[in-house]
């Protein structure tokens, strides 16, 4: 994989907005073609009628632009973002490209346990000691992992099978293309507070894309507690 | 309605590109993820995986661009358009506004008589005269039905009641947001013989965008005998 | 068209239930599936677990069951229906087939009129005198374009030609196939008080079919104000 | 996760279809529906017609039936079962659930070497002692995987992150439902030469639930070249 210099990284996670074509005014357009209207600049009535669609969760009049991010995270974290059907996706092939030998490894802050009901659980920070225990313990299983794939290559298997080793948390590749209101609906979920962090750290660079381009409709999913129209 | 001075027109309809994110690099970038590949510019190279693609039916690389069309056309060329699941509409609405005492009256070259089975009709052009009484019985029908829906209206009856009277002929508009893979399905099947004329007309304007900022794709779509991936 | 007659019927309307592979038992086994587990019977916990997945808005596994609608009703309502993405439509063609001369006339009691701004209109009936001129008005209109119908096709003129004058309360007919999910996506619009009359009738009809098959689910749907999840 | 004594089973993977509203009458009366035309019984000349809707790609007549899939695989399989957007998923939750100790392990005669460009690898078998000492590395991989699993859930870390450490491997299970149409998209690449075997081989069960409810229209899409329409 070459280098990647622009964007926005989360250790070796990182998105990248790669192209928009998103702005509130074509929001306000597709709603007022209803009446037959269209203006070529916002004015202020229109941050009410945004806020209104959102609201009586209007949906269509936010389908008309679109984001295309670059995407890089590990496998279980793209597993969770592939599940958002409305949206395009390619994505890095184990089959047609050696894997890299490279998985998420949490940092020290990051290593929790968990307690409540699935869907409701509370997560706290383990004791230093044993965040390094599990950090040695996990790095020990990916070197592991990432020997086995090395050697099954050296022998000749075909890539297809000698990744059967490599861990989930390896790191993959991705291009995701996605209207506002798909976005909205991945942003409600993935940086909820029952998200897994590793997909809402991510979730939250995702975001920051979508309040810089299309302001006025980020306001009004804001104030309207991030429900997804 | 008010007046739409940009854009292509045919008769009272029009098709307008209205924004778009679209361009031959992203097929290749999206491609080319699979091997962890991405360049800034295309090169010679790049036109061959675009062929493969089409050629191979592999859609997924041909999503992650945007296309924003807004049209107006007769009702019945609009349900056909609305068929096509894979994008976003919003539309006129004849609930909220007065719809437009305006419809379409096929001009003189376009009255025709069909022959042959369904789904492989053939149209042969009908004689000048009788044309001519066509578009008669045809502007005094639309005249019948635009004059009871001023009546209704001015009895005080709902707008959506009132709009009863008027002809599938009658024109609406929408914003239409699609990508090119559902682009070129819509264009595989809208821009063929065996389409109706009227939607086929308005399909090649939306061709016309597309084979502007795809060139490359287009060529290859056209080379695959418009065949959609 | 041939007579229908298995189904509700509303005057010319009609929706019947055509197959289903609907129970409450799929939405709780493919929840459950999260957890590696699957039972054969339903009990008292799972009406929790249902009420739960609505409340929280898990909308997936609401999703892995279908009904299969046969619908009869005016064009101006079908095209209310097309509008919802997630299902699949098969439709009476107008190019293929002659449009049946037969165009929703609104009983006496359905003449309204309206008040208020879009989105929340107050309707009321009109005074008998008003909707029985209304719908001497209509009918008359009627008239007329099925009589231009007519005698564009004795003119030789094609299908989808002559088919231009006719009024979009023509009856249509189709087939709809559409998961629990998105039906109720489709019944909380259109059974809402700001839904159009004739097509909130007919959706009374479909929310009948989904409360007889999913009873439990239906039960959470209701108590959770109908918001689909 | 349960014992399951239903269905065919691959190894640790299996298929089962869990239910099924699937017939070739269903697209036989939603094609007819152009018409207005319905019936209780095909006859021979539905068979045809069949044929000529798969042969024309005329699509959407195969989606008004629905088929539920059970299947347990391993991940790196799921992954590309899920890139299937129409349709519905419910999975086994490694957030929620302790994973199972379990990964696919390729039988000796699986195990293959790829020549060739991607997209046309040509695979043949490597010789029994490389296959014998594939297995053998794998195996001692998945065994440092697993205890590594455990460990991190002795030291009480949070399921969603011990699971960093499994393999891409690891089975999983899901619900899955999809119409005829978006079925036969799947076999179409599923069961392609040019599929991962071990998604082929599950595939092909698929197939076989497919033959069995819709055999008129799975005679004619094999006739067809396994083209989706």
């Amino acid at each position: 994989m070459e280098p990647q210099v622009y964007g926005l990284s989360y250790a070796g996670s990182f998105v990248s907005l790669d192209a928009a074509m998103a702005d509130d005014l074509s929001v306000v357009n597709s709603a007022r073609v209803s009446f037959g209207k269209r203006r070529d600049f916002l004015n202020d009535a229109d941050k009410g009628l945004i806020n209104f669609l959102l609201r009586e969760r209007h949906g269509t009049p936010f389908e008309h632009n679109s984001f295309r991010f670059h995407v890089r995270c590990p496998i279980f974290v793209a597993r969770e973002w592939f599940r958002h059907r409305i949206g395009s996706f390619n994505e890095f092939s184990g089959r047609y490209s050696e894997m890299p030998s490279e998985a998420y490894l949490p940092p020290e802050t990051h290593w929790r346990t968990q307690t409540g009901k699935p869907g409701a659980y509370t997560f706290e920070p383990v004791e230093p000691e044993v965040a390094a225990e599990a950090q040695q313990i996990l790095a020990e299983a990916y070197d592991a992992a990432f020997t086995a794939y090395a050697k099954l290559g050296e022998l000749g298997i075909a890539k297809e099978l000698a990744r059967l080793a490599i861990p989930v948390a390896t790191y993959t590749e991705f291009y995701w293309t996605v209207n506002a209101r798909a976005l909205m609906n991945f942003l409600s979920l993935r940086t909820h507070d029952a998200a897994q962090r590793e997909i809402r750290e991510l979730a939250l660079e995702v975001e920051k894309s979508f309040a810089e381009k299309m302001p006025i409709t980020y306001a009004a999913w804001v104030a309207n507690d991030k429900v997804a129209p």
